[in-house]
């Protein structure tokens, strides 16, 4: 007896089996991850595969439908009981009766909101922390007293091969009548803790028990957006978002960490406040999904470090100040009981680790996605809030800062900034000869200049200018000439129009006569351009460590890349020099890492590694970084690198639920998607 | 450089060092356990020993004066802050110069309560489940944005070798500012989960931490009894004990498991009632001895099966009918708060295995204090209820059962039994000749015929007979000739003494007139022999298991043990043949075993393994019980084997708070003793 050769896909796995392998061993000894709830007796159906048959002369294989065998009486069982697609089989019951390609089916895989087609597709196998597992437990018996639970621990060893279980305390009062009411047939969830290497009893069912979910959150300081997975089929069922309540305590981090320091009961309130929220959104999404709140097993969380702590109830108030100590760095378990958030009463929480005392969990997150720790390219990502948080590397050395860009992207500290809500400019145009604007507001797809468009604007107004629009107008500005490039507001175009006016010593442009009038002053100009110079500087700093000049990739985190034209940001200079086509808006990277984290334990341990090898670059302790900030203050030689900037790069909807209640920290769009949501 | 010859005494561990190494790590590399809280700094004074000077022939050592290190600086300057007695040495600062015989002093040994003198004397080395490990933190720095909890744990792991350590939720919230407080110097008390191999940080102190205290507690049907001790120098600061507050829910333990049954919300209340009671317990502890119960750190509790499983929160219905099936019958490892106990928050509660479903975690802790799977001899370990837990073997083999005496052992269902209470008849005498008894009741030491008895007694009135004094009056009246072998009192007597009369069919015998008349009737006599019978038959089968037919030692536990005369109990037919030399009141076996699992994590291990390789034998399921039990009902000869019968056995004080406090599951003087401490 030969053994035949079985190649699974997607991931291209292959190894040789003798003859009558059940496919689902052949899987589990090449580390190809298919579920089992049910332990191969054929009930779950959660371990289905799909055959591919046919010549694939690439990998020597010549794949037919006799190499594999006939429907078992498993098979056929559960054929009969449920729907078992066309050509899929129970991997349980198919045996490897010669060379084989096997399909692990898509919907076993992550979903594609997870699986970006990059270069280098990924897909990302599941492996989550908890893993449901159906027995059936011997009966008491008066000659071998062992308890109900030892004698459930014992078919967990025998038909798991897991040993040393810790049970849950709330398990042992439960146990009894679970077991009894499944008839000695009971699925245990047990939560894999590879940091301890410890597994939990954390619930117990009667029968089987084919679906577990889980929660991935990213609490922004100002969104907070939440999903609800399946953790046996890794689909996410649905998503929803809101306003972090703790903007009443204050507007920004520093504001809430003041808010902290200066009243005894503040640090409890925001954490209550975020806390509520949170179980509030998870009532939403069992709603949405129509999902039992006690069937989620597991949540992870990201968030900035403030957040972060104030979500585990930290105080907070170390962050405030150099030497910006954070309480704990390294990712955090807890049961969520624990921590007030109402999921199953064993589920469990996890915290990936944060990087530095203002790089925090949300930035490991979207490193864990981006994974420039993964890559030869040498990949730049950046996630603008009140800080800018900073990753720059590959997979030979990853450095990671923190700049301090104040408010100004968010759309606060210019003189016409807003949150980003409906009637706030988000686009604009320049023309370079009459130095007209035409611009687009929230909440209407018409230009400025369009029919309609005075029509639709009558609903909100126009109300002033949104963060990633001021990004916009002011790299308009420049390229048409109306500020130099050292930021100075030419006064002698006054002469060409009335939209340049003086201010008194200064020269302002008009966008917008009638009320609100609607301008943008020297000011507000300074403004963007300190903001800009201290993102610039930190990146530059990352980019002197790293000695490289220019970068492979850029990826542009959160709400601030998903709505500002990447040519704006080169126009600007805000980012250094990278092929344009390479500059990316990542979305919600962090709240990605966040559902990776969740669906595969493995990526948790990768990031907790990744996290420790990045070096961390303090800016406020280095010396170039004035220098750099002081020669960051003017905007970049507008021809040069920028061969595309005439065309309109097209910036995905506002209303597309995926982004606005994707965002990660950063800018104001957030505000106005948490504001709908919460009606 | 030769290697020096040092032994540690009481343990006799011995081993060769070279020179300059010092005494603490010497004993660390035998396994010879002395406390250290500082680690090595010579702040604590945990690690003291003493040296033993003059040859020792025997160990072919010769310990000098100039064989130890001259006193360094840690030591003087711990001396001139602190008592440093004559002689004692910091074993981290002393060094190894020449061969040594080196004494762990007794204060760092366990207390004598718990170190029996027993011909196999032996030392019970501590070694808790709590260590308590200072360290020095490396301070925040902004190179390096370690948390300040991250930081601490690799200082944990390079001072005490101890790494991936679980850190305790509330922990997480109080570490920023604990550090603070101690200027980067703290305690941390780390909890060892052998079972898991995981170490968990559940308390954290400014500072050096200097002590800690742990509980353990017996919780019986009737009594439930408490121990304060030291975890580091395992002397027991107080003791409490009540009466359990379950018994107003059902006196015997199958009433409180029908109270279950047929209350919704009886669990509960049973559940809560003993809790309470702790927690007023633990409170007790506390005030006696001035101990914050912040700084109690562990508990050990043990208990029958029903009382831990309501303790633990779980229905007991299961044990109240075959197959008898316990919830969990091996070691509990939960939080303390989880369960209701108000120690410090982050506290540890550990409860021994459960044998069968009638033979508890107290027979457990009796079988890890009294050792029959440590010994050669083969001994037979005994505590009696309304279930006897019956334990017999020794290292080869050990087998244990339960048997179902019933209550008349504990002074119910006898025509005047009653609790152990103030004018219960205790111990008595009847002539052979005369017929006339003499008797001491409870609250007196004088006999019935002594002077000022009269005067004493009427104090409390003579009002009945308690338990132990049931087996006295029964055996007395066999050895008078009152009742026959088979049990039948000897109505031809009445011939003789007014104190046998007929009562109808059968015949009485009169202990005293007047009110209450006190009666030993022929119901009164048949209910002994049932109990006595049920008793020995458990005893038998497991003899007959073992193969033999007399055992090397008895062990009587409890109450049952400390108050009954163990001569009474041979000429009863109570226990089998054995040396009366080695029949022993053990006394609370169960309290002690408790308090060895608290000090001595090693012996967590232990019973938990030899809980294991127990073998259980259910009663009810052995088809010779039924033969064992008729002919167990009469009595034995009564000259044969008892040469000593003549002598008065000194039995212990009832007022002795070590006896009456540490009463275990069994008879009635517990509910005296309850109820005198519950005042």
């Amino acid at each position: 007896m030969t053994d035949h050769l079985v190649l699974f896909m997607p991931s291209g796995k292959r190894g040789r089996f003798p003859s009558g392998t059940p496919i689902l061993d052949a899987a589990r000894q090449l580390g190809v991850y298919i579920e089992s709830v049910c332990g191969g007796r054929g009930i779950c159906g959660r371990c289905q595969i799909d055959t591919q048959f046919g010549q694939f002369a690439k990998h020597g294989i010549t794949s037919t439908q006799e190499n594999i065998s006939e429907f078992g009486a498993k098979e056929i069982r559960y054929a009969e009981k449920r729907d078992l697609k066309a050509g899929r089989r129970l991997s349980c019951s198919a045996l490897i009766m010669g060379d084989l390609v096997v399909d692990i089916p898509q919907d076993n895989i992550i979903n594609a909101q997870v699986v970006r087609k990059d270069a280098d597709t990924r897909y990302i196998e599941r492996n989550p922390a908890i893993q449901m597992c159906y027995v059936e437990v011997e009966e008491p018996d008066m000659h071998k007293p062992l308890g109900d639970i030892d004698r459930l621990l014992s078919a967990l060893e025998n038909d798991w091969d897991i040993s040393s279980i810790v049970i849950d305390t709330h398990i042992l009062a439960q146990a009894q009548s679970i077991l009894r009411k499944g008839k000695w047939a009971v699925t245990a969830a047990i939560h894999h803790d590879k940091a301890t290497q410890s597994a939990h009893l954390i619930a117990l069912y009667p029968g089987l028990k084919n679906e577990a979910y889980g929660i991935a959150c990213d609490i922004g300081s100002t969104t907070i957006a939440l999903h609800l997975s399946s953790l046996l089929s890794g689909s996410t069922l649905a998503s929803s978002g809101t306003s972090n309540p703790q903007i009443r305590f204050g507007e920004d981090l520093m504001s809430r960490v003041s808010y902290v320091m200066m009243n005894p009961e503040g640090r409890e309130a925001m954490t209550e406040a975020v806390r509520e929220a949170l179980n509030t959104l998870i009532q939403n999404v069992c709603d949405q999904s129509g999902i039992d709140r006690n069937d989620i097993l597991d949540s992870v969380f990201v968030g900035n470090p403030v957040m972060h702590h104030l979500f585990l109830g930290i105080d907070p108030t170390e962050l405030g100040g150099a030497p910006f100590a954070l309480a704990v760095s390294g990712a955090v378990n807890v049961k969520a009981s624990e921590i007030g958030i109402n999921l199953n009463q064993g589920a469990r929480t996890y915290m990936l680790p944060c990087i530095a005392g203002h790089v925090g969990a949300d930035a490991a997150a979207a490193t864990l996605t981006e994974g420039p720790h993964r890559q030869d390219d040498m990949m730049l990502m950046i996630d603008v809030g009140t800080n800018a948080e900073i990753v720059l590397g590959n997979q030979t050395r990853t450095v990671a800062a923190s700049s301090p860009t104040g408010p100004a992207f968010e759309g606060a500290e210019t003189s016409c900034g807003q949150r980003a809500a409906p009637g706030a400019i988000e686009r604009i145009r320049i023309d370079p000869e009459t130095l007209e604007p035409r611009y687009r507001i929230i909440g209407t797809e018409l230009w400025s200049d369009e029919d309609g468009f005075e029509e639709a604007a009558s609903e909100t107004g126009i109300t002033g200018i949104c963060g990633s629009g001021i990004i916009e107008i002011i790299a308009e500005m420049y390229l048409s000439g109306i500020i130099s490039e050292d930021g100075v507001i030419n006064g002698d175009l006054a002469a060409r129009s009335d939209r340049i006016f003086s201010d008194g010593r200064t020269f302002s442009y008009l966008i917008k006569d009638g009320e609100p009038k609607i301008v943008v002053t020297q000011n507000d100009v300074r403004a963007i351009q300190l903001a800009k110079a201290a993102l610039y500087a930190g990146i530059k700093l990352l980019m002197d460590k790293q000695n490289i000049t220019s970068v492979d990739k850029i990826g542009l985190a959160g709400a601030f890349g998903s709505f500002i034209d990447p040519k704006y940001a080169m126009v600007l200079g805000l980012v250094p020099d990278c092929d344009i086509e390479h500059v990316k808006a990542v979305g919600n990277a962090a709240g990605t890492g966040a559902r990776m984290a969740l669906l595969n334990r493995n990526h948790r341990r990768e990031i907790e590694q990744a996290v420790q090898n990045i070096e961390k670059i303090e800016t406020a302790l280095e010396p170039d970084f004035q220098g750099h900030f002081v020669n960051a203050m003017a905007f970049p030689n507008k021809v040069d690198p920028f061969p595309k900037l005439g065309t309109i790069v097209k910036l995905p909807e506002r209303s597309d639920p995926a982004i606005s209640e994707n965002t990660s920290e950063g800018a104001t769009p957030r505000r106005r998607g948490g504001r709908r949501r919460a009606r």
